[in-house]
């Protein structure tokens, strides 16, 4: 049979085994095929190949329901859900997201990008189901690496009560994105090398009924396994023993740099469009192992994505115990670095905008109510980041700025970024947020940067008069841009970096009532509770002061086009020109 | 030995058994001493006495570092750190928190009242240790109820892989606030009936060295335990099943009502003022268990918190399975709501303001991004609701109201409350949360309420001109009242209900500029990221219109007067509208 007939999951419901490796072979071909020129999740794909065939020949989907922890694993899925052009057809290739996606087919319950949420939200179907008074199959599908995160626990903790059918299957492949970190993996080792006999159970001792599969790259052995479990009416957790990268050989040698990857040459697994320009991971990984050489109480952390921050296998063997790995655990990472500058060390939590939303509470209690000075850095922030609607780095603005105690600095470029970053490793006077700019790394030599922000002020980088534009972080350049445009009009704006997005220099923008009618913001983030909106609420009272505001509406948007979007929102710099022209006749 | 003459942990040092059991019987008579008069958490506090005695005379405070989580269990540890006179000097009872609180105490490490952060901070403290080189002990104590929260369970994970001193202190006394539910329980249980021994243990399957102590609330029995840990190498968990409520019988027998509980008299038990009028909790409470009885699909989830909703004992047990305690688990909590939602269930979630905090990426990720119609009603927001640092109802606005999606409502009055809330039980169009009012419940009978908020706008309440006065949910008495005033003087102001704060009614307040120049905000939260500032926003192009903002600016204040504080903030409906005037002059 070829893939290309396969219209639903009950196209396969009646292959032979041979067929079925047949048809595991053909999605391996199409996998590496599309991600060969598309890039993607290679490796958490690759090893989930026959565990999907197994789960969609057993259980009779979407009736039956699977829901797939950050849903990175879903391709197959996809394909067996009549999906196949998106991954066979060049053209279609980006018809489907790289996650599950409800608007895409039946056979997907949730759009899901962040990781340990499927047990909770399939402990939400399987409840739904039992008060409709149903008895479908409720399948969460979780992956080793993401059981390290809190939300994972607690839906472990809470769904081990329900009083029916519930099935957790654990695809363990022995890896996060880096390799596992915490005292369970201790467990799942013991578990593996005991057959699944070993007494002391992790998901016992959670509450749930067990089964163990070796070979869980073996079809027929995991049809076994799920037949077993069809329709078992209490939780069970049947716990899968894969290998990520499965069939390709450079992702089963190197799992984490194949965890996910930009276009590749299949031969030779080399990339195909090797970007050897500067980036921000690299600076904070030169900045912080040279600092660790310096103090040995500069910590880095990181919760599961050690490269955000430079942190690749080298650095992390430089650093040695100055390096913490805490696994996908934000809410920990947070307050462990709190907990660490409380105790006297200098520690950094390097983290994407998207994922330090897991930890609102614990950057508000743990870290800003008890004023520890840990440094956070906050990746992949702006409009100019990952465009997929789960990992949008738009909210980062409202979420710290709006808690007390913590600076929230914004540098324009590296100098500024690197000037920043070390005053805050070196200071012990309160929590600093560094909104790492997106983007390509930009190089100032022509303005100098403080070695001080401890009593941080706007900094106007040129004087002018009537207009003023306030620009934030990665758009500071653009506002250089717009007042260039504005030469040429004749118009002399006052250009501003603000440096810090949590506060206002209230002196500056006071003074700026003398000779400005016009205070233009531009920030590469959220319009609602951000930057500008506090600007907004300084001039409220005034009525000589205009205040325009750029940046992104409240809204979610999925795979956009940074280019169209800019403009869009008139976040060009001729197009802001024309705004302020307009608004000074 | 008189517990007067407890300076520091080194006067208990020398003590004989019988001595310390003398001292114990003095702290609990402290403990019922303010506790009766003052009111605070009673059965955490009788439970602790003796292990905290024992913990004090065992370890080297604060050389070595004990961190309690949540801290309600705390009080004990303040009197033997110099601080006794705030529990038997009533002139001094608000003299400390009712947390711990490093202000007060070179023994308190942390400012702590959210659950599950002690394992994650304790280890941060444990590895700036290391990284100093000092060999002090530190130790993480956490009840059975607090292990149930994510954090807890990331910091077990990765505090697991210590190669040092590391002491977790699980005092299990059977109880959450509530009773406890969730998988683990049934493991500690087991533990409990096995003192210790069955092989599948929680604690182990984590990674941990165990021991088990049957008798947790006799001294000696702990200090053995104590000593037989202290200066250990690497992470153990002491693992002591304690008897909440210790030594009151009220206590003992009725262990959640105890658990914090008002003034009340010593001898019966009974409390001193009783408040008989109604509140929000038990309006909702009847609601629910109304619906539930019209609907089995209609769903009411706490996350340990049962009562904040009216779900008393009673009417758990009138809900049945239509009640869900996921354990002090938010993230669950909202995760689940959304997947109960998906599945076609109704569900609730009732939670105050200050622990939602634990879900926002819950809610903007596995809610609002799929659209779930999930409800979830916000107790105890405002300035009107518990006034310690920890437990703030400010911050709800700025992290509900900028998430996409997400409607939320601010009711002004029981009648309100109760048509929005019916109306989001009802629809299955989006997700919505409902700020229910703090203070008390306010009814009004000569107003309407929309039976449909699918494409909610403002509701004008007065007509008038020159100054509208947009007052916010529990704040729009105070926008009355100020209009009322203003009436006075000859001003005739517009008076509105914006009904909602997750976005404007633009098309109000666009017709507002014909004749108003003045827009005034009353919010009961902060004012950074809030409903203010979003108005800011909408007139800050404007040249005709200027907004005066009202609400708290973003700082953390502890124990506050309520009443002084709105006068500081100038929300007193006089000074308000002393304002206004000055403005329209």
């Amino acid at each position: 049979m070829d893939i290309k007939e396969i219209h639903s999951p009950a196209d396969i419901k009646g292959l032979s085994a041979s067929e079925l490796i047949d048809i595991a072979k053909q999605f391996r071909e199409a996998l590496l095929f599309k991600l060969s020129q598309h890039g993607g999740h290679v490796g958490p794909n690759l090893g989930m190949v026959e565990a999907t065939i197994a789960l969609h020949y057993v259980f009779d989907s979407p009736v039956d329901k699977i829901v797939y922890d950050v849903s990175h694993q879903s391709y197959v899925h996809k394909m067996l859900t009549g999906r196949v052009d998106g991954f066979i057809d060049p053209a279609k290739f980006d018809t489907i997201s790289g996650y599950t996606e409800p608007n895409e087919s039946a056979h997907d319950f949730f759009t899901i990008g962040h990781t340990s949420t499927s047990i909770t939200l399939a402990s939400g179907l399987a409840r739904a189901r039992d008060l409709r008074g149903d008895n479908e199959n409720i399948i969460a599908v979780i992956g080793d690496g993401s059981l390290s995160g809190g939300q994972a626990f607690e839906g472990l903790d809470s769904a081990a009560l329900l009083k029916s059918n519930f099935i957790i299957v654990v695809n363990d492949n022995q890896m996060s994105i880096a390799e596992n970190h915490g005292g369970i993996y201790e467990n799942l080792q013991l578990l593996r090398e005991t057959d699944g006999q070993a007494p002391c159970n992790l998901f016992k001792a959670f509450g749930y009924d067990y089964i163990y599969v070796k070979e869980g790259n073996d079809i027929q052995a995991l049809i076994e396994a799920f037949q077993k479990v069809k329709d078992i009416d209490h939780p069970i957790v049947v716990h899968i023993n894969t290998q990520k990268g499965k069939g390709y050989a450079p992702a089963e040698i190197d799992r984490e740099k194949w965890h996910w990857e930009m276009p590749f040459d299949r031969q030779s697994g080399e990339l195909l469009n090797i970007d050897e320009s500067e980036d921000y991971n690299s600076i904070t990984g030169d900045y912080l192992i040279k600092e660790m050489g310096r103090d040995p109480m500069v910590v880095a952390i990181t919760a599961g994505t050690p490269t955000v921050m430079g942190f690749d296998a080298e650095r992390r063997r430089q650093a040695g115990r100055q390096f913490i790995d805490m696994g996908i655990a934000e809410q920990d990472a947070v307050s462990t670095a709190s907990g660490l500058a409380k105790g006297g060390a200098r520690p950094f939590f390097g983290v994407y905008s998207s994922f330090i939303q897991r930890a609102y509470d614990q950057l508000s209690q743990d870290v800003a109510i008890n004023g520890n000075a840990a440094v956070f850095g906050i990746f992949a922030a702006g409009v100019v980041g990952m465009n997929d609607v789960t990992h949008l780095g738009w909210f980062d603005i409202p979420l710290i700025s709006n808690i007390p105690n913590i600076l929230y600095l914004a540098p324009t470029c590296k100098e500024e970024y690197l000037a920043m970053l070390d005053w805050a490793m070196k200071q012990n006077m309160m929590p600093v947020a560094i909104r790492v700019p997106g983007g390509r790394v930009i190089s100032v030599t022509d303005r100098t940067f403080p070695t001080d922000y401890s009593n941080v002020t706007a900094e106007v980088v040129s004087e002018g008069s009537k207009v003023a534009i306030i620009g934030v972080g990665d758009f500071f350049p653009m506002a250089q841009k717009t007042a260039e445009i504005l030469k040429e009009s004749g118009i002399e704006a006052t250009v501003i970096n603000p440096r810090y997005v949590s506060g206002l220099d209230k002196e500056l923008l006071e003074n700026l009532k003398a000779n400005h009618s016009l205070v233009v913001t531009l920030e590469s983030g959220l319009l609602d509770g951000g930057y500008g909106q506090k600007v907004d609420g300084f001039y409220a009272d005034c009525d000589t002061i205009k205040v325009l505001n750029y940046g992104v509406p409240k809204k979610f948007l999925d795979r956009y086009n940074i280019s169209d979007l800019l403009t869009q929102l008139r976040l060009k710099p001729e197009l802001i020109a024309q705004d302020i022209k307009a608004q000074l006749k």
